[in-house]
């Protein structure tokens, strides 16, 4: 299925990082639900580079909604969503025959498509279609806050240094989702930018890591082989550009406990069924079950940095080297953000209409 | 989709851990593989229980082809194994009225199946399916040792202690499949089965993080978005029991460094295109590089234990204890391996054939 | 996805005529659907040979349901029915090198599977998987009339002969799922049976056509494009071997007609929206409209002929004849009316899972 | 998946008839394929109204290509082309309350989309969308023609007027595509279009047959169960507006001959295997034999027609009469050959893909 994903609710992306548009489909959404243009604008606002601490490329991130909406809701048939290249700028990045850049997808992509791929900023590779999956997410964010399911994501950790964990994860998804940098702790933040400001000075990148929560979910959801939630979230998440790694709850730290602490004890809170601890994420056997789905998403360091890289000419079969000429990001995991609430709110909007219909998202 | 994964090569999943057949079945596999029963006994006998570290429950793991196969060969129809469940003693398992037992899904169960699920011994979420899944998966094994890709699975860290890295991929995978207990460095394999043991004498469990190779896999497979090699690798694993999370190349560690460190140098060696490390596991924007495509799972510790727990009668809405009888494993992370190794090979032979086509992988 | 079909509710079949088990996996029927194995029994006896007319081979059609059934009832995750072949004789229909039965699937099969196939009596291609789909679908027809779907199909057509038409679809199925040879008109049913032993005195065979009616969908199923009602079934139907055609209402019929007959007009009957006619078979743009579905597939007659025919040698590349030997079927049309059922009943299974959740069809 | 068809080469519809773009997105297509723009046009121009027997809309069918081509070939990834609707206008189709077309979706969209689906000119169930359909699959018809598949459709039936039958395919393909109106006996097509405008006088429509034919298709694609060539192919097909019926080959004709007729004799044509006679249309078993694959697919009359109907108002509940106003298509037959043509290329696209892999497609 390549570039759709999804059952019930699907979608599909398309466009080039120097293409006229990208764009999103996006199938399977309920009929009825109301579409808020400045939330997606909004959505959109928190993917865009921020302060002194991004690229130079400042894009309008100008949405068309195509189809799929009448009179301000989801008509339940294929919403299509597009956003213009409107600052493309072809001459800075055209590709110098076939030098590959170290931790980018040139060679690969040229392994797979024999040389005929678009090479122009990433071409179909590029963080650019993020924004339409930003978008196409936001009418998902959309969908789930109607029937009282809420996300965030917060940089849980950023050039070695470390946001406080979540508390009330109710409450800290407030607080994230007004912040454009999203830490919990603002103070933790100012050291991370710093360090990515640092690391843009030494012409290079940094990474980080991504924590998710999402609440209000029902217990039930997902499927005991294959479908379980940490796989089709995790397939779904590894297209984020730059995750390398995806872990629910305690995940590689479980690897080192003992199951009498691992194991989550149930408990009746006022008639609810809930866990003291959230070692499993919200998932057991694959099934939520009723708490928060907390997960982390690795984020590696930007490949794109200004310091002398050796690397292959792939085309002429040479050693060769490299440097990445221009201003590039210096990080992209404070943007990715946006994405992983995107992708999340995307891959539950299926789960949901999978498991109880098509109508159950609706308002 | 659900019990079934995959789409060129698609494998679905069927049976309970106290009913009378498990199976497989796989459909889209070339006609022509010679199907070896001594290979799949042995990679079946890699799963079963070792030594004094695993479970009383000893199953024979006989298995039956019982179709497409013909004078010892794939047809190219689907295949499909049956394992009898022959030493199934429900009374051991038998559920007491709503009981959770704390990281099994037996709440999460009830919650999907309204109480109609098969509680005993797990019922459709056991562990025991894993055996039809290695015993496919030796299948795929063999297909692409055929086509030069081969592939090994260790024991990267069990109890907190950690096995030696992977030196030569292609060596050490060699090395892993001769033996039971999967650790490169035997010595560290010794003091982690005493951990299991101390942790069993204590009525408690460990976990673990299992790593995995794969060489010899051309460059230029999977897809830019969504089927990442990452996104269905990761899709396919977290549907071994108790992964909690997979990491590709250094993964989280990566977070940690900079741009310049975490990119892999390209260079040519002898007129191949390789990299100088492989922090990014072989993957490239999804794609595969060429290098041994690296990952690792942290599996949590078994969830049956011995202690007392706290826990509740997801029935009767009352909160109570729990004092799990009889004998379980301590570990699951050294049995894990041949099923960590069996869904990769699945997968692999899913994007090989959708890639180059259902006969690339006639022998 | 090739040997599985469906998304909310996904059935795979496997097995070769002469292989020891044929079967079925149905994975996404609801927990809690009451499995009367009399009435998969019944279903089955449906299919099997009749009287005089049906070929020699008498198979007792044991099934065995290994999974996803617990006392006595579905449990919602994948329910596998085994069918073994206790009859299988091979010397019977050994293939003599590559010698093509013209229409058959002899040297289709060993194009595509490149000489690997299994030969004996079709092999995967046997009508003998027919037996494993019956019986799955018996399973799903017992979850549609659980909640008031109910569905009959008759043989409209047999060797020229025409049955009556449908009158009251509601009371005709009744009628019909009483009857071994579905007819609506006995003694029409009657002359059918003596053109079909006709045929056969002659070493020949007859074909024909099946009308299928289901009764009590809600309206609103089915997508506007590519998952229509029409599309998905017709996907379905044209596995069963022999179906060359399939239409929808009155069919080929509409294409002399004019837009004024074609046309069924709406009206309010005591609340209910119903048509005066039903040309258009219960669906309008790909969706049901409450009206029963209406459907006919023309039958081919049975390939295999005691005439001579002319043919190749697909291994040698020569012509030759070949006179088929041993008793065959001189029609399948009566006994596909069972199969028509089965997969009728399967994809609405799907259908009505993926329109209004997995639970709809819990009793 | 809805509005998305395919696994190998995937395509996703979307848009209304009086939204502001129609598009089609198709995923899996081989890099390097030729984009022939004017190719491209050329079909639209054969799907647009000809002369005085079609509608008044007159619809530019202006495309754009905005992702996945690049100097002039495809990439690879995902190509979206857009259509916009530069004529819509809205008030011509504005629909009064909630009376119900008869023959159209009206009624069973709004039972799917409970009233928030767009009425405007059918909103997303339009004949409009098949404009983006026809585009996409002129590049399927592209991309077949470099690999030697070419194909083509003609009227073979309209208000009860026949066109000659095929007599040599290759030829009549030819022939056919040269031609507005698609018939290979232009004294029936005068004809036809006679009836057409009689119909259309008499504020009438009328229906036909369309048959295509597939040559140079290699033997050996499709699959036994599921996905033969005709459940496949069929599958599509029904999403073409007005298709209630799909046969292969003599179709339900086959119904009424005896085997010794309908088998089609193989024989060796200088080194090929051919048969004699097509009744199967290039299918046994579900999978191509090498001759050309033929079908046909049945065409209901257009339901907008100018005569009094009755019907009702779905949202209050009564008996109505109805009577369309403006100019209607008398028939679409003609049109809709165009339409047959690109979901036929798309589909063997897909299967072809899919058998010999992605790259079997390049040039």
């Amino acid at each position: 299925m390549k570039n759709t994903f999804g059952h019930a609710v699907a979608f599909t992306l398309f466009g080039e990082s120097h293409g006229p548009e990208t764009g999103i489909v996006i199938d399977g959404l309920a009929p009825g639900i109301g579409v808020d243009e400045e939330f997606i604008a909004a959505r959109l606002a928190l993917r865009r580079p921020a302060g002194g601490i991004s690229t130079a490329r400042r894009e309008a991130d100008e949405f068309r909604i195509v189809s799929g909406v009448y009179r301000g809701r989801t008509t339940g048939t294929p919403v299509c969503i597009l956003i213009p290249n409107t600052q493309a700028r072809s001459g800075d990045y055209e590709r110098l025959s076939g030098i590959a850049r170290p931790g980018h997808a040139d060679y690969t992509a040229h392994c797979k498509y024999h040389g005929f791929e678009d090479p122009r900023g990433g071409g179909h590779f590029s963080g650019r279609l993020t924004a339409a999956l930003t978008a196409g997410g936001a009418l998902a964010i959309l969908a789930l806050r109607g029937k009282g399911v809420t996300l965030g994501t917060h940089i849980s950790r950023c050039a070695g240094i470390a946001d406080r964990e979540f508390a009330s994860a109710d409450e800290d998804i407030d607080l994230l989702n007004s912040r454009q940098f999203a830490v919990l702790d603002e103070e933790a933040g100012a050291r991370m930018q710093e360090a990515i400001l640092a690391a843009a000075q030494a012409g290079d990148s940094v990474g980080g890591v991504l924590e998710t929560a999402v609440c209000g979910l029902p217990a039930g959801l997902g499927e005991p082989w294959f479908d379980t939630v940490e796989g089709v979230l995790s397939h779904a998440l590894f297209s984020i550009p730059a995750v390398k790694g995806v872990e629910f709850g305690s995940g590689f730290a479980m690897a080192d406990m003992r199951g009498g602490e691992s194991n989550d004890a149930f408990y009746m809170d006022d008639g609810e069924i809930r866990t003291k601890t959230n070692h499993n994420g919200g998932v057991n056997g694959g099934i939520t079950n009723g708490m928060p789905v907390v997960f982390r998403c690795a984020v590696k360091p930007t490949p794109s940095i200004a310091l002398n890289q050796e690397t292959v000419d792939f085309v002429r079969g040479t050693d060769t080297e490299l440097r990445i000429e221009g201003r590039h990001d210096p990080a992209v995991v404070h943007r990715a953000r946006a994405v992983a609430d995107s992708v999340t709110a995307l891959v539950f909007c299926d789960l949901l209409a999978g498991r109880f219909g098509t109508d159950w998202l609706m308002p």
